[in-house]
């Protein structure tokens, strides 16, 4: 029997001791929803967070809930899934917040901000630095979406080029392909930013549309085949520090679930936001290895000044960011509020840490 | 009816298709169990890890299954949780895998390492390394244990003095709490490096009993109150880059489970997991405003030459740990080749992040 999805799940109205069967009541109330992501089937780290949420939701509602995975360009096309959700036509996304930058630019502090918090400390946000409420007012309002923050793919590398970067000058006129405020700021010091869906990065620098190009890390870009048709892979990935996906639903569906349903959902959410956590970090190393053994990718770093340089612009963007309206001037005090009190303790804490491995990796300890 | 929890819980015997009545069927096999922490209640990020873990197993469960949550010294003590879970006396435990260090010492690859993986890394390996499968075989076989990496301090700090530390001789004849096998490379540089539990910490340095400690990172030290006795507290954490906390349980008591409580619980400990990913950077960041804004705190770094030569001593007591059984053979040479394969990747991609966004805070962007 397939229901209506909006049918109540009505568990919680019967009392627990009124029944000998014994099958689970919860298989009479089936849902069949359909999920959309921002993706194609296996892309690395991404896909396999929509495919991780829906076995979790199916297996921990003992089969009431089938959830239906959809790749980007199935149903829907990368930047629709959210329109598609919030309108019904499909009842889950996964995706980067960034993909609805286009309607509402604020949607950029629960995805990636330059030089802003890494994997852990938006996880720190959202979760106890009220983040998630600061999201759930302007989703319900202006989308009819209920989101969930859920995979991180952790640091991210600056991008793929053929010149050097030695000075803040070798960005002018270069034709970059780069997302969100990240974008601007590279505008802003001269480069040529353009925003271009994943799928498309590799045939538009294959063709030379763009010179250059930033998507993620090792792991990712490799995948997309960027080492063919760039030379210097250059760290540190200053306008991605993380970025943020988020599983995103229907929300007037979210308020027909029962208790035990949204239960399961939150859940299932953090249960592959905490998979993800770890499957970063395994494969990005495992890929540098390979960029740089078998492909022969030359790994440099952005000078200091030029990083300078690009965390100065890229506070002002920000701030600006933080201007939009109401929602985002909310937002922007309670993130920039917590980003910097964890850039100080990063400061003295990650920074001395991260450094005495490096000492003892190069002492071959 | 509370059933022995030895008894199958049948579900997964019965069709879907046959009943008619509403009350979900796992209400019938109610399970009331009982966790052990190695902690006292509202200990700052660990205690929460538990009544987490506790909670969205009843949640999850609609009820069928309830877990209370027991301080240390109120069944067992801090380090005799494994035994009493291992016997059946309790049903669940939480602690820090390194309380089992005692009994074997190869345990530290599940818990902290000197220089080794953060918590991401950990997670890393846990889920997509082989640590897993690896923890599983001794565990049960050795302790009739099944156990799950869950909760993750993050970075650590070095520790509290009242002396600087700016040469290797400056730890000679230190009397210093320090835990597992951080105390032995301590002890091989000169400290007299003691193990003393948490709870005990505060006396002990309030005494004069030990010269200086290390316990953990800003929000549980402080929560201790150390800074009352110390006046410097030295960075980076290089012997626990992160300390992994873990949820086990009677290993048949987990055999008896049926598959859908066994995804429950799977997915209570890595939802409890992904929150408390976030709670330790919310919670240490504050802390160390505070204990440098109203205590007064020095925070300074170990020398690079005290690093390295930490670090060249690390090596050789992990390799030797390494060696202690076939067991610790196995997960060495499996922890070992990620550990390097992400600390390469550290050095390149992490430390210019950490770096980056170092230059952007004294920037003042």
């Amino acid at each position: 029997m397939k229901l209506n999805r909006r049918t109540f799940f009505k568990s919680g109205a019967l009392g627990a001791g009124a029944m000998t069967l014994a099958a689970p009541a919860i298989a009479q109330n089936r849902r069949e929803l359909t999920m959309v992501m921002a993706w194609p089937h296996n892309f690395p780290g991404l896909a396999s967070i929509a495919y991780n949420f829906a076995k979790y939701v199916e297996e921990l509602s003992d089969g009431s809930i089938t959830i239906n995975v959809n790749a980007a360009g199935e149903l829907v096309g990368a930047f629709e899934v959210f329109d598609a959700v919030g309108q019904g036509t499909a009842d889950f996304y996964h995706a980067s917040p960034m993909f609805l930058a286009g309607k509402w630019q604020p949607v950029t502090f629960f995805g990636l901000v330059p030089f802003g918090l890494n994997a852990n400390e938006h996880c720190a946000w959202m979760y106890f630095g009220g983040g998630e409420e600061l999201q759930d007012k302007p989703y319900r309002e202006m989308f009819n979406l209920k989101g969930f923050t859920c995979g991180h793919t952790g640091t991210q590398m600056a991008g793929w080029f053929n010149e050097e970067i030695n000075s803040l000058d070798d960005f002018k006129g270069v034709k970059m392909r780069s997302s969100g405020i990240a974008g601007e700021v590279m505008r802003r010091v001269g480069a040529s930013a353009v925003m271009i869906p994943p799928q498309e990065i590799f045939t538009s620098l294959q063709s030379g549309a763009i010179d250059a190009t930033e998507l993620c890390c090792a792991w990712l870009d490799s995948a997309n085949g960027f080492h063919q048709y760039a030379k210097y892979y250059y760290a540190p990935g200053w306008q991605e520090v993380n970025s943020a996906g988020e599983i995103g639903m229907n929300a007037d569906l979210w308020d027909d679930f029962s208790a035990h349903e949204k239960v399961i959902v939150r859940h299932a959410v953090q249960s592959a936001n905490s998979i993800n956590i770890g499957e970063w970090p395994y494969y990005n190393a495992r890929a540098m290895d390979t960029l740089r053994n078998d492909h022969g990718v030359d790994v440099r770093l952005y000078p200091d000044d030029v990083l300078e340089a690009l965390a100065i612009t890229s506070a002002e963007v920000v701030a600006e960011l933080g201007e939009t309206d109401d929602y985002a001037r909310d937002i922007y005090a309670s993130w920039k509020e917590y980003r910097d009190t964890a850039l100080r303790y990063s400061a003295l804490v990650d920074y001395p840490l991260y450094r005495a491995r490096k000492i003892a990796f190069e002492a071959g300890a």
